[in-house]
């Protein structure tokens, strides 16, 4: 990941338009480049949303970002990349990233909710010809899942390049939006017997499970113990 | 959550259709109901994704099951959900969610994956006018997020009901995707030195963090206690 401090030419917001400003709880927008930079880093799986035969298809995918730019990749047979590259002036999406941090746990059922931090991204996705541009969209995505690991790992062949499709997203369009703090109770619900508070989710992951046909004292890499 | 058994006039399994059937690894693809009622049950979040001015908007959120209905909910004041109380015949909607369960290391960058457990439902979302059938999908959001919860937490006001606005979705065009198992790397690159294996996802919850305006002597539940 690169570029994550804005420049000269980079504003350190994005500009909000009609779609990326919400109509309920403007107060938990932002549009903070680095902010939403750090949402997007933190994650690997996003939902990207197209329309096809005027119906909305979201798909889950994998996603990597290289300074303003998301990355998403497919086999060529998959179909929004088949529709992206179909598409001469590319394939209108939006690629979101959620992450929940807590369960809100209110006296009242209303006021229920979680913590959670997203990015809403909206533009037109263009299908990556340039195999420089390509390769390290490919290192992106997988550095995205776990960090520093493209360089540890067999780097694609011309022909596994040619079986995928890698579309590109500026982020240009984009909004976060942030929901963070305690319970947001009614005073006249504060008595109530109900238990109130977070959850917080469990992040991290368990212990790595090594593949049975590893090379003979392969040792778990540095940045693998350390998660 | 009910009806998780397929009775008589249920099929086993959803019939798939031209958009439920993936393009690519269909072997990964299941239409067995009580599959997809497990991955929708086991989550709260969901990517909803609907088409604005011919574009896609795809936005997370909290989402309950009723037997063989999804009901989303939000402010009446929400886009999505005004829009479908102002479409007479329903707003198109595709409904996604996602379970990440591990991520998968393989020695060549290309056969990088995750396994993971999606549900993608296609259909048209109505606005719930009945009330009983709107506290009833309450009440499933809210046991979605915690099951239990919804008994001990003070019921919505007919304020708060009047204030919220609930779609449903019919469980009809639905599949699931899965990814399970281990890395599948090339039988050439079996003897490269890279570590390869599986990184599983820490599940679960953190110590619950108690509301400071607690009252006094409220214990925490044995619903929360066994998370």
């Amino acid at each position: 990941m690169q570029g994550t401090e804005p420049t000269p030419s980079q504003p350190a917001a994005y500009a909000p338009t009609d779609r990326t400003v919400p109509t309920r709880s403007p107060g938990r927008a932002s549009y903070d480049r680095q902010t939403v930079h750090a949402i997007l880093d933190e994650g690997y799986v996003c939902h990207l949303g197209f329309v096809r035969d005027g119906a909305p298809v979201v798909l889950p995918t994998l996603y990597g970002r290289v300074g303003e730019r998301l990355y998403v990749h497919g086999s060529t047979g998959s179909r929004p990349l088949r529709m992206t590259g179909r598409t001469d002036p590319g394939l209108p999406v939006c690629l979101t990233v959620t992450h929940v941090d807590a369960l809100v746990l209110a006296r009242s059922a209303f006021h229920h909710s979680v913590n959670y931090r997203s990015v809403v991204v909206h533009g037109v996705a263009h299908d990556v010809t340039d195999p420089e541009e390509k390769r390290r969209a490919l290192d992106a995505l997988v550095d995205h899942v776990v960090p520093g690991r493209s360089r540890d790992s067999r780097p694609a062949s011309r022909k596994e390049l040619a079986a995928t499709a890698v579309i590109r997203l500026d982020l240009d369009e984009v909004s976060a939006k942030l929901r963070t703090g305690g319970v947001n109770d009614e005073p006249e619900d504060l008595a109530l017997p109900h238990w109130a508070g977070l959850l917080p989710l469990r992040k991290g992951y368990d212990a790595p499970v090594a593949d049975p046909g590893l090379a003979p004292g392969t040792p778990l890499p540095d940045y693998l113990a350390a998660r």
